[in-house]
């Protein structure tokens, strides 16, 4: 399934060291002014190859608008976007043709298909998260024409929450051919209150489907979270006044539905699975075999999610909001 | 939104107070046997009134399959189930008619809908849950002959994890007037490896959304979740021998897809936002004023959550098998 | 697929001699006044036995609004509606459980599924159209307060268009054990211009996808349908006034989008497979058997699939005004 | 709505005369062989300026495929296709930027998004068919492996049947600067029993749908078609021997479930409304104007409708074989 958002529908395609990474965006409103400098910052932003903290792979990842645009506005029609490949060293991957890597989906994905792309991952490469960013370029820009804003930021790695410390865990782990993991918190301010459907459609499970989807990411709370299994009831509820809420323990979501509060979600990242480092594994013979994973990985991959991240929670606000129009007849 | 899945598909209807809530359940493949006594048995573990520790709500809860059976055997249309409500003191509510209860739905249905059924919550009730506890019933006796179970277990409230401690934490609250949260894990086995669909749906992006789109829970973590923040990528990937995986950090999904390994999924439970005990809200007009939530309510959701969370896993593999049959072709 | 429709989605579920039929209607919205009387009239105009023309089946037909109803409006709830079965002969049935009758779906359900549900029809049965009309007469009360209507009428029985001479040729049919079919056609009034999705979503595809999938129905046409491919261009392009157009050989839909002229289609109904005049056939055992289908059969479904095709126009119409909002932001 | 298919899932973008028109696939199943060279053939058949017949726009159509393979396989990740535009002469429509040409979707989309890309038909162009023709390829190619075969052709154009007749019929129409409409016949041979959903996902109503959808197409038939409307029961009712059925008048389809006879379609093609004859219509400000339609357009649409027909077949098809899949469990 390569297609998410019910009214503004992104459809994703390409391989990390195929032709390009591209999107498709289905049901972007009329009349949004758009062009590709609204869209590659962002792409800059979830770019390897800009510190020593991400891994040295360097990719312009410049972004073509194909479609949907007319003088300099949005049409309606589907907005495609592409992103070509550049740097591929395809010869970095011959080894993994044969070997699963561990914490990849290398094994999951020769189960399922029966065939494999093994060429940096393929499909499963982090690559794909270019379509999610372009997308979410244009969600946030339609996001912003109604005063709502969506920004992440790094909470914890490794269990460091200082910036200097992060920084020195990330340094370390690269030394040691290895990776580390963290936190990333993502909020959305400005948004109106009454979005969201009820039942399977409650933007907290959209946000939580939405996160999840993305590689590396094993947990998700909004607002309290985990917290919420050691409170009271009279402490996590967030009582009124005549003006909103006293606080915000519920994370802006109530019954699935924004109540105008800030939207706060939080998602733990796993640390990268691509490590140089000797680890055990099977080969597609069924051996057992050391592998030790060559090419130019991020030792953390928690500062590039963070764009991601808010791409995500972008899009799917504006596709509640879209959802929610219906509402308004 | 009221449905749920692409190919064992769910639609649910009905309120608390209402004639009752019901489910059809489109795509149910023909052949399997069932009938009423596979249901009932997973509403009786949800059913409130059978212990000190839940709501005393009487209800029998007694399911009816109006359609999609013949002859003792599921022919391939849809499956509808109704249960009819019985034990409705709809006077319970009339204070909410006007007053906003801390902690729920009131405020932000009215802001989505302008309008509101305010007995019982309506269709914010926890007796929604019947609907995904029928239908899940049904997707638990089709996993059943594929030998894949799914079971659930309270994990802690309140921070305690012994049983004894458990159930005093929750008599406590009760006797305050308050409610406690708690966290639950749910576990698939038997699951076969290549289940789930990269990308948008992954596995593991379905199941956070299954499970967040359940009234009170406030956080999905996969295998060790939250705890990868602090980890190395060498701790935290599964290493393989011949015949399998060395640990199950990654809660069996790989990439979105299934390894083959248990499917471990734990959500955070927020305590009962009903509480007797006094708090500070807004009417309709926007006075402030306060609230004491009459009514039976349980002082803590997490044990009947048991059964609606299993559901919603059990709902997320069938529909996950049903679409890998695409690839046997 | 038993849901139809993307913001005004039914979903239907009931067999020809099982408890019931029902329909589901998520995404009503809320506010619209609704109670069993805006329905039953609908029901009334497609149930059998009112007159000499159709089958003297004996069914009350009364629908029961289960949920999705508050102080007599919609709440944007789901709405569950439910008519339970009543004159059931089963033993009518016995001979079908091995003999497949032409014209019936009999031996494709039976390839398709594996299992039949041979007691008239089963969910193939006419019967299921009730959860059409019984959604389709909540469309059309949503329709009414934006001052559209949605009308049909018999054009042709066995190519006759008298009334009189359409009686004579369904009670000659009758009284040779044969069947007669005939063309609908269907009109809406006052539906705005702007409605439809271009590319998939085209306003005429949803018709057609709509009409073709009532049982019976064998072509579709809009406007003036099978007529444009002896016509000139010049005759066909509908020219423009200062207020509109000059003629509507359209039948109201451009470009998939609608005009805002009136929307006309015609369908063709074919004669009823069910006869008593002698066939030959195969049972499931691969042999040549005769058969004779008792059983109270209309003899002409033409009159009573009139209100059937309106429910679908109707739905179509709805669910485009709800999809179009979003171009309202 | 630019997406059509539930397990084939193909979604279209891009405009006559910006960069290019594409497709995804989504759901094509691993394991196909696939290059360029399969899809080229159909787009050549579509192409204009190869016959006196047809539109002289020259137009390369050259297919790259951008995703989706390696090794020469589909992987069942999507498979995108791009085909860049070249001979655009903007200028043509200069005209057009004001006036509504008659029998075109120039005032509805404005009425449906308030902005028009007058270019050409901008999305509503019947360039917009490059999509469908290349993603049928590939279900064509899927289809062969099945022994599945899907081919068209014309019945007739402005009432004649013969070859001879038919192209003096267009060269005619062409020297009165206009169109002429037609029919086109799609049969599917080798198609399994027991494809198609009941109720809503009919296979005849899928058909339906996806030939309507279709720009200039106004009418669709199966089997028998709009002549049921004149027979009898017995006669139109396909009697059954042991080998199969004696006749097709249902066109391989009996309660929207493929039988395993020949699938027999039918369109109504309406003449090219771009016709350089003097019209009345409008501009955007409401004045009565002429307008000629210059451009390069085809006197008659017929003969390349055909390919683009024969890919929407193969397209349900691929999809209903998919979605069987589900029932071999």
């Amino acid at each position: 399934m390569n297609s998410f958002g019910r009214n503004f529908r992104i459809t994703s395609f390409g391989e990390s060291h195929g032709t390009g990474i591209g999107v498709v965006i289905d049901g972007c409103p009329p009349g949004l002014e758009l062009d590709e400098q609204d869209i590659q910052p962002f792409l800059d932003r979830r770019r390897p190859g800009t510190s020593p903290l991400t891994s040295p792979r360097q990719e312009q990842d410049r972004v073509e608008i194909l479609s949907g645009i007319f003088e300099g506005r949005t049409t309606g029609a589907p907005v495609a976007l592409l992103v070509r490949n550049q740097d591929q060293l395809p010869k970095d991957y011959e080894e993994l043709r044969e070997k699963f890597r561990p914490g990849h989906a290398d094994f999951t994905y020769l189960e399922k298909y029966g065939v494999r792309d093994h060429r940096g991952g393929g499909r499963s490469s982090g690559r794909e998260t270019i379509g999610r960013v372009a997308a979410g370029a244009v969600a946030v820009k339609y996001l912003s024409a109604y005063g709502i804003s969506v920004t992440g930021k790094i909470l914890a790695v490794h269990g460091k929450t200082d910036t200097d410390q992060i920084q020195r865990e990330i340094l370390l782990a690269k030394g040691a051919d290895d990776s580390v993991g963290g936190i990333v918190e993502i909020t959305a301010r400005g948004c109106p209150a009454g979005l969201g459907d009820p039942v399977f459609g409650k933007m907290d499970a959209l946000i939580a489907g939405a996160m999840m989807g993305i590689g590396a990411v094993k947990g998700v709370e909004i607002g309290d979270g985990f917290a919420v299994a050691g409170m009271f009831g009279s402490d996590n509820n967030d009582q009124m006044t005549k003006d909103g809420f006293v606080s915000n323990h519920a994370g802006g979501i109530l019954g699935g539905i924004s109540s105008g509060q800030d939207i706060i979600v939080r998602i733990a990242v796993k640390p990268t699975p691509s490590i140089a480092k000797a680890q055990q594994t099977r080969d597609i013979y069924g051996n057992i075999v050391e592998i030790s994973v060559k090419g130019r990985h991020d030792p953390c991959i928690v500062p590039r999610i963070v764009p991601v991240a808010e791409a995500m929670l972008a899009l799917v606000l504006v596709d509640c909001m879209l959802e929610q129009t219906k509402y308004h007849t």
